[in-house]
């Protein structure tokens, strides 16, 4: 691991706040716009690790929540880190764990010290607390960590999200201060079993405060002047309305700090990507694209297409006749079908090749728009290609 | 398409019957023995056809029965046939439908045209003859056609045995006429809708005759009368003792035409395929690689283990430390069992990878062994290697 943590802007767009640039991670170099695959358990759903690199993925995310409970942040530590444990040499970020264990509704009790739970395999009473979060993560030794926060529920009223924005702010500085000492104490290491570390790792802040702007700004000064080496926007597409999201997005996105990567957690479809990039983010995951794969659905430049559609039956085309990736290469929407309608595996790890590949090769179209000058075309054709649907 | 099918006999143990060989198909050429993987619905199950050709398979198997009912022989034929529509350009054997439909138990009705059955997918009706299977694997294109024959049902007293195999009989008859009917009547073709076909398409004949030895060499000298381009041994493996198949296989294959491929379906474990080359067989299909991988069974030179055995919770070593395939070069068995304990399709993936590549690359170990002279001491070392056992 030669390389820290480091972010270079290459280029700005003169008409929107999208930007390209650079990151680079104890592994490896990635470029910006970027798209991270997610991978839950330390594994993206029905695609090998040589599959993600040759789709082209600089970068994947792994769950702490899910890591942490099976099979577990100390054996994943003993078996030299995520990246070893995975055999996955380039960049990872982990999430802190907050948003799963939220989402787990009346298994898990809040208090100012952070979250009891139980777990979802076998009901075991687990503690998650910014500190916690911080050892999992370093044990695990991920490129990028990310603070233990609040996912504000939605709705929330504002004094709701007031408090809400203002325990993540506490929990966000725990967690720095946490990992910061992980990092310069080598015998608090060792007492909790951590045999590895990842030394370059960087921590980025979450930006909360639902819907309400003031909220926001007052979110993001606050994890500005704590000082992280990225910003997260979190707490959207939580079921709030898509110009709900924009409007929190193109407010914030342009007050985060230039220098510094932007990273809008859990969105989104392609066109909400090409529409974030245009406000100034940088970085994104979803599960959307190796989910709906596996229920058929695919990405294309023409819309979404249900390959289990009768009309594909005998259709020698590719799923995209305008994509370089592997399975538009080599195989027919009429294979795919028929793979779909008999139930076979392959058909669902070809399905979430051409998603993720689809995705990636977005963001490599963006990067090259922003950096020829002409993202406002870029946006305007692909919207316009997207509105069009299949032939 | 350049070449037509042919075997070449290349080398022969002094000490067994085992033989090296090489088979050419319209489709490439392969070395003997050989093992074929089994694509049931026009994909081995877990494998894309990139993973089987870095595992090195020049041939795989396809079920005429299973292609049929879904997604049509004339489907596959107006996209181009099985290789096209599949996009597998290594070669491809057929079976007939017979041993399918003989498996639907009270959903079929047998008399000397054919099987009358109900589809298992939506209870229609069929019929199968040794005809209409030659138009469905002449539509599907393959390089090697299989005779439609009846599986003698075991046990069968001497008499069923009898008649099963006097039946099989006609129909190879039958299959044989015309199949090469098919391939020089192109209206024929035309008026069954098959626009695309495979001129370089060989026949097997099939033995049968359940354990009667005397009725296996009988139906041989009636395959053998006919003519075909290779023979295959059926009716084994259909739960008899391994002792009574291997006294048929034993008996059988040094009597099969040693200047033609000779194929022993269905068959095996690794060991039963060792044996079954000592025997002099040079071609075997089996599910067990793939169906025992998505179950979590792996096989090594030190026999099988299930990788969700707690044991390899820890274990940073990969599935067989001799194996040189790409899952081998990668994974750790404690990444693989977390993988199979979660549940992640990426596991199922990695597992048929290596047992497919295990199994491949025993058949190449035991070639190069026939060809050094070493059969007889490489089948000691395997038998001796597998009864030891995991570390």
């Amino acid at each position: 691991m030669s390389e820290t943590f480091s972010f270079t802007l290459e280029a700005a767009d003169s008409q929107s706040q999208a930007r390209a640039g650079r990151i680079s991670t104890p592994h490896g170099s990635f470029d910006t716009p970027v798209f991270m695959p997610v991978g839950t358990q330390g594994s993206v759903k029905a695609l090998t690790q040589s599959s993600l690199e040759e789709a082209g993925a600089g970068i994947i995310l792994g769950n702490t929540y899910h890591l942490y409970l099976r099979p577990g942040h100390l054996t994943i530590n003993q078996l030299g880190g995520l990246h070893s444990f995975a055999s996955w040499e380039r960049a990872i970020l982990t999430d802190s764990g907050g948003y799963q264990v939220f989402s787990l509704g009346d298994l898990r009790k809040l208090s100012e010290e952070g979250v009891e739970f139980q777990s979802h395999l076998d009901g075991s009473r687990h503690v998650l607390t910014p500190e916690r979060s911080m050892e999992i993560q370093a044990a695990l030794g991920s490129d990028i960590v990310m603070v233990f926060d609040e996912c504000t529920p939605y709705p929330a009223t504002r004094d709701e999200a007031l408090r809400s924005l203002e325990l993540t702010e506490r929990w966000a500085r725990r967690s720095k201060a946490h990992l910061t000492k992980l990092h310069s104490d080598p015998n608090q290491l060792a007492s909790l079993g951590i045999r590895i570390v990842n030394p370059g790792q960087a921590l980025f802040g979450i930006n909360q405060g639902s819907m309400f702007l003031d909220l926001r700004e007052r979110s993001l000064e606050g994890l500005i002047e704590m000082g992280f080496d990225g910003y997260a926007i979190g707490g959207l597409s939580v079921g709030e309305d898509k110009s709900a999201m924009f409007e929190v997005v193109s407010h914030i996105a342009p007050r985060m700090p230039g220098d510094r990567p932007r990273y809008l957690m859990g969105v989104g479809t392609p066109e909400d990507i090409v529409e974030a990039v245009a406000m100034g983010i940088d970085m994104f995951d979803c599960v959307m694209p190796t989910r709906n794969a596996r229920n058929g659905q695919l990405f294309t430049r023409r819309g979404r297409l249900n390959i289990t559609n009768a009309r594909y039956k005998d259709d020698a085309r590719p799923i995209d006749e305008q994509c370089e990736c592997a399975v538009c290469a080599r195989y027919s929407r009429a294979y795919l079908r028929h793979l779909s309608t008999s139930g076979e595996i392959v058909g669902a790890i070809l399905r979430s090749h051409h998603n993720v590949a689809f995705y990636l090769d977005t963001m490599r179209r963006m990067r090259q728009a922003i950096q020829l000058g002409t993202f406002n075309e870029f946006h305007n054709t692909f919207l316009r290609d997207l509105a069009r649907g299949q032939d």
